[in-house]
């Protein structure tokens, strides 16, 4: 679902077959040849709304999927690293900028793609920020200079909305949801 | 990491390359044969802490790691599931127990085994439990009768130490940490 082909079993090559493992309740890559069992998990993405002032940094994406939209700085988590080292990271990747983590802010379910976004509250340092290798532009931006119809994910723009609510209200929430197509 | 044995692409069973990809910035596993990329990333834990009235429900473990050891209900994020629908099933798979998400509580990643743990806050519905195939042993406990020094994991004892003081102070703040070994 996502996660690409699995033909063939990681560990030795042999093709693989699909069924409901002993004691397991969901079907598996199961390798008849030397039975290792390669499992398939849903992949997290890790981001930030980096705060300056009134303003919140955006990028425009430079890369397909939603290529020339706005989003904030997100990504795919890597192996070894913290959520938050993981929203850090693509803040730097993505728009040359440096943050500090503030809050947990948004956890986001996309069940048809496999993928749950965490997005983060996050301080950002200075102003030294530029385009990275996966943006076009980036900019930092005021709520009535959001570009609501031009932002690429749902999850992005459900983070904005609340966020833009909660400041006025003075008390950031975490909140957690789902999108379903035709959201994405 | 945790991600098992890579060392034939899943897509043509050849035996894979590691390295950094042009324009990327982490070692992958490369097909040389048919140019198949295989990402490894960290996988997502889903849980809850399931209240009736003063107490929650633990579970004791049935399989390892930490075979005979508490915790609460919580496993492997499956594919195609939201994150409240993965921790709604780990109690019915390992509890038999029905519960109603509500709220994001805590995060906490893993690094050393690229995991990321998810644990809701949830009302258990019915009292209506028993030990599913991967619990020796499922319980109501009050405060006072947690198991401090049985239980399974960090990110456990960690959320439920904050449950206890959010329940003092009469406000569930969600939270976020890491957990480095020796913690585990």
């Amino acid at each position: 679902m996502t996660s690409g082909p699995l033909n063939h079993c990681n560990a030795c090559g042999a093709k693989v077959d699909f069924h409901v493992p002993a004691g397991d309740t969901h079907a598996r890559a199961v390798c008849p040849s030397c039975g290792h069992i390669q499992y398939q998990n849903p992949k997290i993405v890790v981001g930030s709304v980096p705060v300056w002032e009134e303003r919140i940094l955006l990028c425009r994406r430079a890369i397909e999927p939603r290529l020339g939209k706005w989003t904030l700085p997100a990504g795919f988590m890597e192996l070894a690293e913290t959520a938050p080292e993981g929203a850090a990271r693509e803040a730097l990747e993505e728009a040359n900028a440096r943050i500090d983590i503030e809050q947990l802010y948004t956890l986001f379910s996309v069940p048809h793609i496999s993928q749950v976004y965490v997005i983060f509250r996050a301080r950002l340092l200075d102003l030294d920020f530029s385009p990275g290798a996966e943006s076009l532009d980036v900019k930092l931006v005021r709520e009535d200079e959001i570009p609501w119809e031009d932002l690429a994910f749902a999850s992005v723009r459900r983070t904005l909305v609340h966020f833009f609510e909660d400041r006025r209200s003075g008390v950031y929430l975490p909140r957690f949801g789902e999108i379903r197509p035709p959201e994405r």
